[in-house]
């Protein structure tokens, strides 16, 4: 039996408990040298601090022990889901970036502009980095494609990055990429991988055709290629596996995206971290679970940029008390990844994660940081045992066997 | 290779040495307060944490970290075999529990009567929790229909349980429940789920059709349903997969059942925890293995008894060097699931876990209890794994490749 059909078969659908999930992006850090304070030991954060006093605590692995996980796969194992079982296409999750609203069978891909040589060579995989605004100039000029019976969309992301939609009847996305990933050979024909991919291998291959002709003249960005084809995939929703109606609090489209995809609600889009909680307050009423996501410590890690990083954590702390205030059974706070400002980037290491309940055993750890949680009594533990973990706390499984 | 497989390949089976399994049921706890003593940390049990300091210790999960198991589920783990593979069946496990001596081809079904209006509509789904001995006769009442060529056991449970158990050539226990598990319609006709069980289909048609009839005047109890059709499950036995000759020391019949289905020794019942181990001591050199099991942990914890349940940790305590006087070569010490005395039920807490031999390698942990074993060596760890890490210890096992 899997973890979902052992879930369904527990969860009780008329508990009316409340969960917080606070999800920190980029959470996990590093020390400035080693072994030094990562930026949340660095940063004072007293309201986290005695929270996890009466938490239980440990270190989260979003995917396993050593895979530096993106953003979509580790947020799907917060939200519980498997996310070596649960992929998300290339072309989906751009999509979702940008915040366009994909329908169910729409296919989307994810391009780049290149620079390919005479001889369709491609020399430069990111067409010399064009800033954004010439990539979005660049999909005006695609835009203007036709294909036969099928609607288009060509929406840039940022500098050479761009999106693909295509919507019609019958469209399918078991399509090869023609982005070969690397340079010094050209972009690659699309293909179908199975006999009903056929026609859209032909709208895709006409696509290609037409926009090089447009592109041809517009070096270095005279040519691009296409991945990851790939439509909404149709998983089970939260509240078909656990019961609960969820809330996603998030800014960015992404995350709104990605809590859409498993059937959250994304509440309106909001600027800041202080309207996110007022959201939170005004709309607690309504939902059994909510989800909301704090965005500019990644993004501060992201720039390498530490005290930027450790301030962040010290505002999302001084706003912490307006959870408590509001009385959830279960208040979660962890991270969907690290992201350590010395490394600039997203990373491999465990998450500082903390469960709150009136029944949650509290262990020895006296203070929210990756140092305290490795003490913690639910050790290293994977990110998509949290939400089960919150179910469990806010009392809404029944007993397995008798 | 599944985990069986390589145990089964490493046993070495004319090995001498003796394992002791103390089960203390329901042994984890919970504080009074959120971060107070748990029932074991109030409790003063001076040998378990002697013992503690020699051993290596750890927090183990009966089934994983979020589900509340039943005590079938928790046991199977404790006695090695994977709780979400080797499941019992509701009937069969009712059937244990009364100490109803199953033979391997039996179908049992768990049954509760229940309150019927006059379009058969299931009004209430315990008839009013009639009394026990209001149960049992009812029971009498439906021992006396006569099915063609099967024998008939209709035995009280508790209240409005009671167990059915056919016995016959060629019975079948692949039948959808008459149970519908809620109120506001009427009882299920039972069906055959392959079509070798449509003749155990119309046994037991015949039994809910004349015993409605037996019943129709005994308001409130005047229907019964069933559900959990089962037959005793065939499953590699202990001494087959770990190569042990095993006796199981219980009072309770639902767990020397347990003990038996996989392949134990159940030795006589007897009444007191003192006279478990007079058991234990008279048979030590009869036996490899000894699951010894604690009940009046669990009992207290479900009534709620916080004083009561650190009690009897003490009085297990009090007798454990008796234990320790046979000089087994390992001795593990543990619980099935926790029951929390605040929580007055099964919880999904991990237990306290201690694994004591000569070579056991022992941690920093000075005492048994739940936040001393959360910095124990083991970490977390499934219980499925302590048998095996018992048989490690008592130097049962081969080396694994060379």
């Amino acid at each position: 039996m899997n973890s979902f059909a052992l879930m369904e078969r527990l969860v009780i659908r008329d508990a009316t408990s409340k969960i917080v999930l606070l999800v920190i992006d980029g959470l996990g850090g590093l020390g400035r040298e080693p072994g030094g304070p990562t930026e949340l030991e660095a940063a004072h954060t007293p309201h986290m601090d005695a929270l996890a006093r009466e938490s239980v605590c440990g270190l989260s692995l979003p995917i396993n022990a050593w895979v530096t996980p993106g953003s979509g796969p580790s947020h799907l194992a917060l939200f519980g889901y498997d996310p070596l079982q649960y992929r998300i296409g290339r072309g989906v999750l751009e999509a979702l970036g940008i915040g366009f609203n994909l329908r169910d069978r729409d296919v989307a891909a994810r391009g780049n502009f290149c620079t390919v040589d005479d001889s369709d060579t491609i020399v430069d995989r990111r067409a010399g980095r064009i800033p954004s605004e010439k990539g979005a100039d660049l999909c005006k000029m695609l835009q203007q494609i036709r294909l036969d019976d099928v609607q288009l969309w060509v929406e840039p992301v940022k500098e050479y990055r761009f999106v693909v939609v295509l919507r019609g009847k019958d469209l399918s996305s078991d399509l090869t990429d023609t982005d070969p990933q690397r340079a010094g050979v050209a972009p690659l024909p699309v293909r179908a991988i199975v006999p009903g991919a056929e026609p859209s291998a032909r709208l895709i291959e006409s696509f290609v055709q037409q926009g090089r002709d447009i592109l041809s003249s517009q070096h270095p960005a005279n040519m691009f290629v296409l991945r990851g084809f790939s439509q909404r995939p149709e998983w089970p929703s939260v509240e078909e596996v656990f019961g609960l109606r969820t809330a996603a609090i998030a800014s960015y489209p992404m995350y709104r995206g990605l809590a859409a995809l498993v059937g959250m609600e994304a509440l309106p889009a909001v600027a800041t971290l202080e309207e996110e909680f007022d959201l939170l307050e005004s709309r607690f009423s309504e939902f059994d679970f909510f989800y909301v996501h704090v965005k500019k410590t990644d993004s501060a890690g992201e720039d390498g940029d530490f005290d930027r990083k450790a301030s962040i954590l010290e505002d999302v702390d001084a706003l912490f008390p307006r959870i408590r205030a509001l009385n959830p059974d279960v208040i979660v706070v962890s991270g969907d990844h690290s992201t350590p400002a010395v490394m600039k980037s997203h990373s491999w290491h465990p998450l500082p994660t903390m469960i709150w309940s009136r029944h949650c055993r509290p262990d020895e750890v006296t203070s929210f940081s990756e140092r305290a949680c490795a003490r913690g009594a639910m050790g290293r533990f994977p990110a998509s045992d949290i939400l089960p973990l919150a179910m469990a706390n806010a009392l809404r499984l029944k007993k397995f066997g008798a």
